[in-house]
């Protein structure tokens, strides 16, 4: 086996457990006892200062005494003393630990400096560690048979790798996997993640065979950009499956911009998720569904569904759940049909679904499932049995993991609707296909599968770099920086947007009646007439904005009538000018933007913009910086996107220019880390051109690192102003 | 007992089995195996042509030989004798019997003329008839003890009603009931339903003390209306969960309006489910589990939730479920806090949810569970269960049902995740609170509770009934039907919805030069042109629709742009005219309409209009006739409600009048039974007043059935014309 970061840990030749007991029901007798029951493949050295024989062993009173070389020190001693060992480790030698003790920052502030001097020395040591507050690691494999957790029943063996945050549902888990069907190839209970988290998991198991699939219970992800960059990498060879606990615990947002207010950790955590190729699941029921799936099942040619059953019902409800997930059901070519019709009788329906009628014998199961995979239009199959006439159901489910064991290369999922006993039976047996009791289980079962698919199959994406003026937005924000503003005006905001590339429209600021006629004469009419506040960000609210201005004449008018509205409402004091601008015809108002959250980082946002912002949310959000793949995805997920194609009669819409625009301000973001909130609503769809037209803009930084970034270039810029 | 219409065949006292036989795994023998096994309280009679002794009972060779009076006789023979045994059963004078045998419509035409024959015998003999085709009756009621079907299994005694109508899942579903921990009251396997169907079960089941809770395993709907009345009456007094399957057997719609293509069957039975108050399920899975939660728990008085547990992460994931759902997490009061805090160790949590942490012994589940029932803040429970330190799961779960035994007042689900064992356990227990493994299954459980709460709590509502022109629709309508269009014009659509006091906008059809200039004059600056012709349907398509002509010089030259443009497309032909009409002023477009569902006749669709109607599909569904109530919830259940109150600035719509507007619409369809499709696309709101304004219209009839009728009205209007 290669050494790798967690060897020591995972696969040890020799474990020291310190703090090993000889007292019954606690966690120091627990790990030795699984460790010996569960036939750990090494050396197991107790510590005890008492000394003495725990679990048949001597128990040595110092770590330090082993004549040996240790590689994975277990730790269950007093929170006190963790520092103290951790010391004698290193003198030892060890290089990898797993910390069980609680005590440490879940309890407050004094545990969590505890648990700060312990990452200090874990540094200062060069040693790995899982936990503290933990129930500790496993790895079944049976070169190291180590059981080193202080649950309850012993591991089962599988090709599973599992990463918990929280450890008692870890224990529950592993209490529950023999009822489930499954096993585990490893298993670590990260505890509070002192060192080892669920990243460190991924890259671990990356290149490890014994896994085939990861599963992650999350509470919170430590590193996003990390856990992007591996698990996008990871799930192109194997599927990651999480479950993200926590939802509903995100803060209220303050944000002001659309985006912000859209947005909110749960969101971003998706589009990391979703990003990353990581399947996502919402309960741990569906989670062990999944798994199973996937300890079963290779990944699908495509989405064809056929379906074998012995009663209508399920079949019509298999049908239904097959259709609804977007998966096809696969068309059974003649020569299949003639085939079936050749045994099958004529009550038997040789449509998909394949209903053989609920006389079918074993044999008609067998028969019937052979000739289906080898139909070169299906893809995939699922088997539904209901008990009929003395047929048994353990019978049937060993006729067809038969037939699968010869026709390894498509899925294959059975539907039991049996009794319990059925799948108590099935737990005992080593299954090759996954048995699910209703026929919805196994759609959703095959719709994850034909996500991995997609998954495995879509292209990598890459970052483009855009030619952009990065000197210019400097500038633009140090003047905003530097008089005070976190807040850009709509003048400088499009500004950016035009210095990284972004079409926006024709404007000019105007600061009295004879600008605005000067500046309006020079665009060409129709124009609009926009406020420019460094005060008032909501313009439309307040009357600000008017449109359609169709000559010299109306518009002298309106910028009478505008400043009188503002007047009126108190309002004339912020008012930097008014922006007269090209009017861009269209009707059709997208909306992109940045918005940041404070653990994910910038995370961009599009979809439909003007009044339905906010009403009918249809929007959709990924992590910057984007991938050009990204940006296409982003622009055909939204309902919108038929609108943009170009429904009933209106200009198909510059779907290419508006991926570049979304690029572009990834660009941007990833420039000038500390922009906060940007909004381009609306992003006008033009019905002559068919582009996406700014027409709109909002930029909101971070006063203390913006003016940390810019640094010198503040004032330079405060030299130029 | 009240001797309604099914007792004869619910409750009988004496069974005759027709076609009982002595051959083993035939169904003549089974049916008599089960009705001795489950000890019928009554006698049984088997017939048979060769006599003989029938599980341990003398056989009569016919029915008429029976020396006493026959309540109900099960026919099992074979499908040829099947009239002929009616005839029988009917000289013997029978009024109840249930046909398990098959051969009938569901094997093609010579079985449907069969079944035909059957349901004319069953009519002229007032007998009632379950079946034929299905898997026969059960009746686990301790004076009755029925099991008149041929499943594998015994049923389990309980309080559900389930209707199937596929047999074969039925007897799945029966030898399960046991793993699922639910029982039957009574069972009816419908079949070809040639008479007693899932609304005649309804009906029968209203009043039934027995049935606390209907099953509905639907694959059609026979009678909506008739099942609309029933369920929404029932629904008030006891849940129906209904699973309709066939979801995604839809056909293709060919309807050309925006209503007609975005309904469809399965909104319709949507539809139809939610105004009678039914739960609808998607999964056999999901059914069972809300089965067993509406078995155990009473309807809580509110939405809010407490969580008791003994684990971080299960605790996290439950509250997620609950707030995703859109239930309350209580608000736990300070009494309770201090009185939980008194026995608790320090490091639990008193806020809910409520975290006793992993050392909970039993008497903190107890003590925990008894302070919470008694906190008035909460209105249900969720208790969660994780094995630790040798507390084991069976003894906790006793506990808790201890508890709630002494407290019926308040929904209590348990969330055990621990072995398989545990559930089987269960299952031979009498238990009073459901029981899951994971958190989630709690949540969705306690969701439908509170659904069911709503819908007890809301109103019944009332179909209004508005004094209206109905003779003037007539004519209308009756104009177009003699000159052959199914498609009323712009105009006559605009008649017909004013004539039923639906505010539309002025108006007026010019078809030349000088009339166009009249009525523009008249109406009064800015209006809006639009064609209106008997052969092209989609004005916008063609540049037929030009707005904001703000004078008469405008008005001229529009028009004979116009003119040219549809020469040039050589739609001239068709043209009937323009429309001046009154241009209302705002950017809120709604929808709303009414598509035929060939099933569930005339629906209602209400949601954002203009051009977003097919692209977003905010839109919502009901089946007319409308109650206030249902079109007040149509109104708020799409997104756009949020526009409609105003947001951002804009005018609050007149909510009430856009409710008004859709009760007028759902009288004139009742009225109107022939309209097939009508569209108001765009519902305007006026920016002015708040009002919704109808500003084009389309109507599309029933040829035939509107000639039916309008019978002698058509030659009326005829010579008016």
């Amino acid at each position: 086996m290669q050494d790798t970061i967690l060897d020591k840990i995972m696969k040890p030749k020799s474990i020291a457990v310190i703090g090993a007991s000889t007292k019954e029901h606690t966690i120091g007798s627990d790990i030795m006892k699984r460790l010996q029951e569960y036939k750990f493949n090494g050396k197991i050295y107790p510590v005890n200062p008492k000394g003495g024989i725990i679990e048949g062993l001597q128990a040595y009173t110092s770590v330090l005494e082993i004549p040996e070389t240790i590689d994975l020190a277990i730790v269950v001693v007093n929170a006190k003393f963790v520092l103290s060992t951790i010391d004698q480790c290193h003198e030892k030698g060890i290089k990898g630990v797993c910390i069980i003790t609680a005590g440490f920052k879940e309890t407050g502030k004094e545990g969590a400096e505890l648990e700060k001097q312990l990452v200090e020395k874990l540094k200062e040591y060069g040693m790995r560690c899982v936990g503290p507050n933990c129930l500790g690691v496993v790895n079944t494999h049976p070169d190291i048979r180590m059981d080193g957790c202080f649950a309850e029943s012993l591991p089962e063996r599988g090709n599973i790798g599992f990463v918990s945050q929280s450890g008692a549902l870890g224990g529950g888990i592993l209490n529950i996997l023999k009822d489930l069907n499954l096993g585990f190839a490893q298993f670590i209970s990260i505890g509070n993640q002192a060192d080892v988290n669920a990243e460190t998991a991924l890259e671990y198991w990356e290149n490890e065979p014994d896994v085939e699939q990861i599963l992650l219970y999350m509470e919170s992800i430590q590193n996003p950009s990390n856990f992007r960059k591996l698990a996008s990498r990871i799930t192109k060879k194997k599927p990651i499956l999480a479950l993200k606990a926590g939802r509903s615990a995100a803060g209220a947002s303050a944000a002001s911009s659309h985006t912000g207010s859209l947005a909110g950790a749960d969101k971003a955590a998706a589009a990391l998720l979703q990003q990353s190729g990581v399947i996502r699941e919402f309960s741990l029921k569906n989670l062990f569904a999944t798994a199973k799936v996937f300890a079963n099942c290779p990944i699908p040619k495509g989405d064809r569904v056929a379906i074998i059953t012995n009663s209508g019902g399920p079949g019509i409800m298999a049908t239904d759940a097959v259709c609804e997930y977007g998966m096809q059901m696969a068309k059974i070519t003649d020569e299949t049909k003639e085939k079936l019709r050749s045994f099958l009788p004529s009550a038997a329906s040789v449509k998909n679904p394949i209903d053989m009628i609920a006389s079918a014998p074993i044999e008609h199961y067998k028969q019937t499932l052979e000739t289906v995979i080898a139909d070169e239009n299906v893809d995939m199959i699922i088997v539904i049995y209901l008990p009929f006439l003395g047929l048994k159901d353990i019978d049937v489910a060993e006729a067809l993991m038969e037939i699968k064991a010869k026709n390894p290369q498509k899925p294959i999922i059975g539907v039991f609707m049996t009794k319990n006993e059925f799948f108590t039976k099935l737990s005992d047996k080593n299954v090759n296909m996954p048995f699910f009791m209703y026929a919805e289980e196994a759609a959703d079962g095959l719709n994850r599968l034909n996500q991995q698919r997609l998954w495995m199959e879509r292209p990598e994406g890459k970052v483009p770099c855009f030619d952009v003026d990065r000197q210019k937005v400097k500038e633009i924000i140090a003047k905003s920086v530097k008089e005070g503003r976190d807040q850009l005006t709509t003048l400088e905001s499009i500004d950016v947007l035009q210095a990284y590339g972004i079409r926006a429209c024709k404007y000019g600021l105007a600061t009295n009646i004879d600008e605005v006629v000067t500046l309006g004469n020079s665009i060409g009419y129709p124009v609009v007439m926009k406020m420019t506040s460094k005060t008032t960000s909501h313009k439309t609210d307040v009357g600000g904005v008017v449109v359609n201005i169709r000559s010299e004449e109306q518009l002298r008018k309106e910028y009478e009538a505008l400043l009188g509205r503002l007047e009126e409402k108190g309002l004339l004091e912020g008012l930097e000018g008014v922006i007269i601008q090209e009017m861009v015809k269209g009707n059709r108002e997208m909306v992109c933007g940045i918005a940041t959250d404070p653990q994910y980082g910038p995370m961009m946002m599009f979809g439909l913009g003007g009044v339905f912002v906010e009403t009918l949310k249809d929007v959709t959000f990924r992590i910057a910086p984007l991938t050009d793949i990204d940006a296409k995805e982003m622009v055909q997920s939204v309902k919108a996107y038929k609108l943009l194609q170009g429904a009933r009669g209106t200009t198909p819409a510059q779907i290419n220019q508006i991926e570049e625009t979304l690029l572009r301000l990834s660009q941007l973001v990833n420039d000038f880390k500390f922009i906060d909130e940007l909004d381009i609503n609306p992003l006008l769809i033009s019905e002559k051109t068919g582009e996406g037209i700014a027409v709109d803009g909002r930029i909101k930084v971070r006063m203390n690192e913006a003016k940390e970034f810019l640094g010198c270039e503040v004032g330079c810029c405060s030299q130029m102003a």
